[in-house]
């Protein structure tokens, strides 16, 4: 197809090419037990704005680096996000039946089939990870540091560091200090993953690949907090859930600790900022990037 | 120390030297919520035979490579068993209180911590894979090699995919082959990996890497069916557990499908099997391996 145009026509052009990659991604000559396979393909195509693997290609294409690589990286991001919330509905962590309007994974697979399959996602991220040198001819080395970003990124000082912390603090989080750091890492580390990811197949340099973990960071803080005011105060028909729903269930937010106009101000500012740091990093074609951190500060649902 | 001569002196060196890089496998500068670090160090330090760490070992030995390198990799194998029998003792897995008379993960921590602490586990893995390149040298391509044998060997069609398997097959397995996927991949393939891995860093060339290949994986099998033996005909006090208890879970088992007399003479043909296709593969010294696969055969728990 020819270059799209508009932002919305981008992003529909990445969401559909990723959910026909995610299709093929595990490979069909694999002898992989039925339910397993389905399983995971069942949640992984359940859909969603894809921001993550978006958030890949726009950073490859910031450089103008290899969009095929990109893909298959962007599967990955979305197979360990898609593992993150296959484990986190389950009835011991957050025990939720539905997800973007459809059952979870363990309400319709069971349980058991649930756990495994968020593992062989996990799994299977590195998988599409590794073989990027191969399929792709990315070089080794870029692949093994991609590979270290993700581990570190999604493992027990990220991603998985950061759920922990949000279930240790329902206790009750007393500080801005812990919901940042819940924040940052449940959240901002797997942004901040795809950005590099992008960037280091591309030959992004140390300068770059540090302002995009800048911007990766500052966005997923931003997109967040966000997420805290839409809850307070946005329109459940385009958010396709309640509202309140932190208030009822006692979550401490950004709201909560800092008022409603200061955590607004705080989205501006940490958007600003993270359009900055890219728009300072000598990219030759950044537009993409600095319109999804636009489009995620000025989001409705 | 100078170098132990006796098997026994081998391994139990191996023990030690694996147990101590575990316990600093997690760098101790990294913020990790205390419970999760505590949750990953608690089945990790649990003990163990250490079998498949000793492979690692005994495969980069048998080509005279880079020992340090091969202890980071061990521990990494280390890891993914270590989160399988995590998430495997769960209650909706197979609902296990004990491992090794001592508590389960879920039952210490709970549910929720210890699905973390699996999904850290299995993470951190591949990061201790990732940093071979930065801490040992060992070349980027290689550990790239090593990063697709451990994510496709441990994953939806390797170990997860076994695991799904044997959960589905608890129907009721009617032929000796399911059974024997099972097995192959439950546990096989990491034994698989564990040999991979080892050879990989001392650079093996496709032959050597195809022997250990099949040694680890008639290893794994001959090791499954000497466990459903010793379930079978074993000593309680030595192995530490009950025994029988394959028949009071209605268990289909080597010996249900084929008899005792069979399986044993399966176990040594397999063992046979592994230890001719490593003897023929030109390595300098492979004598550890040869042994490794005696110990196992002979094994009375």
């Amino acid at each position: 197809m020819s270059e799209p145009v508009s932002f919305r026509e981008y992003q529909q052009h990445i969401i559909d090419r990723v959910a026909q990659r995610l299709k093929e991604s595990v490979p069909a000559h694999w002898q992989v037990p039925s339910t397993l396979r389905e399983a995971m393909l069942y949640s992984l195509m359940a859909g969603g704005k894809r921001m993550r693997p978006l958030l890949v290609m726009a950073a490859c294409e910031a450089l103008e680096g290899n969009a095929e690589a990109a893909l298959d990286a962007a599967c990955a991001v979305e197979m360990v996000h898609t593992y993150s919330l296959i484990h986190d509905d389950l009835p011991a962590m957050d025990n939720d039946d539905y997800r973007r309007g459809k059952l979870t994974n363990h309400k319709v697979f069971g349980e058991a089939a649930a756990i495994l399959a968020g593992d062989a996602l996990l799994t299977h991220a590195f998988y599409l990870v590794a073989q990027l040198n191969r399929t792709h001819g990315v070089p080794a080395d870029r692949v093994v540091n991609i590979t270290m970003d993700l581990s570190e990124l999604s493992g027990p000082r990220g991603m998985v560091g950061g759920q922990a912390a949000d279930m240790e603090g329902e206790q009750g989080l007393t500080e801005l200090a812990q919901l940042e750091y819940i924040h940052l890492h449940k959240t901002a580390d797997l942004i901040a993953f795809s950005l590099l990811a992008g960037g280091r197949i591309a030959g992004a340099n140390e300068l770059q690949l540090d302002a995009l973990r800048v911007f990766g960071q500052k966005l997923g803080l931003a997109f967040q907090i966000q997420d805290d005011i839409l809850d307070l105060v946005g329109d459940e028909t385009k958010l396709g859930k309640k509202t309140q729903s932190d208030i009822k269930q006692e979550k401490v937010t950004y709201p909560y600790f800092i008022g409603l106009e200061a955590s607004k101000r705080e989205v501006r500012r940490l958007t600003d900022e993270a359009k900055a740091a890219v728009a300072e990093a000598g990219f030759s074609n950044p537009t993409r990037l600095l319109e999804i951190a636009d489009f995620l500060m000025n989001r409705d649902h």
